[in-house]
C-alpha cells in the first residue's frame, strides 16, 4: 500500500557516512530515516529554512541542539527549529535508527 | 531541555473522545501524540491544506487513507497527503499510541 511502510523495513547501513533514506515527501514536508553505526555521526549543522525533528527508533544517541546536549533513546523526540546549529553522534553500542523530518523539505 | 521530549511522558487518556497532544509546534510544522483505547476512532476527514503522518508507537489500528485501508503496528508510518481522506480506529486490544505530524499546522 503506497501510504503505509514499515520503518523497519527501510533501515540501513552506510560507510564512512551514516545512512540515509527518504520515506514519504511533499512540497510541504520530507520523512526520512537516519541510521548510524556505532561512533557515527552527524555533524553540528544549521539549516536556515527548515525545522527539524528526529524521534528514536531504536539505541540511543548523544544530540544537541543550540547550548543543549542530551543522550536520547527509545521514544525521545528532538526538535532542531530552523537556524539552530544541531547534530547527533551515536554513543551507544548497537545501530542508533532515526525517524526524521523537515518541513518544508531542503531544496 | 526544551527541545528534547520522552514522549512517554506525554501518554494520555480522554473519553469518550480519543486524547490529543501537542509536542512542538513552529510556522511549518506541528508535532502530537494520539491516543485512542480500544474501540476508539478518529473519523476518517480531509485536511484541505495540511499534509500528515502517523508513526505508529504502541498498539495496533485499522488506518484508512484514500482507498488504502490496512492494520499497522509499531514502526509503521502512515501517510495522508492534503485533500485525501484518512482516518483511524484502535482494532487492537490495548491503547493505540501514534506520534503525528501535520505540516503546515492547522490553522
Amino acid at each position: 500500500m503506497a501510504n503505509f511502510i514499515d520503518v523497519r523495513d527501510r533501515v540501513g547501513r552506510s560507510e564512512p557516512k551514516h545512512y540515509k533514506t527518504t520515506l514519504f515527501q511533499s512540497e510541504e514536508l520530507m520523512l526520512g530515516l537516519n541510521c548510524l553505526e556505532p561512533g557515527q555521526e552527524q555533524p553540528v549543522h544549521t539549516h536556515a529554512a527548515q525545522d527539524k525533528f528526529y524521534l528514536v527508533l531504536e539505541g540511543s544517541g548523544t544530540f544537541t541542539v543550540g547550548r543543549e546536549e542530551g543522550v536520547a533513546g527509545p521514544f525521545t523526540t528532538v526538535w532542531a527549529p530552523r537556524g539552530i546549529e544541531h547534530g547527533v553522534r551515536n554513543t551507544g553500542s548497537g545501530r542508533l535508527v532515526l525517524f526524521m523530518g523537515m518541513a518544508p523539505p531542503p531544496s
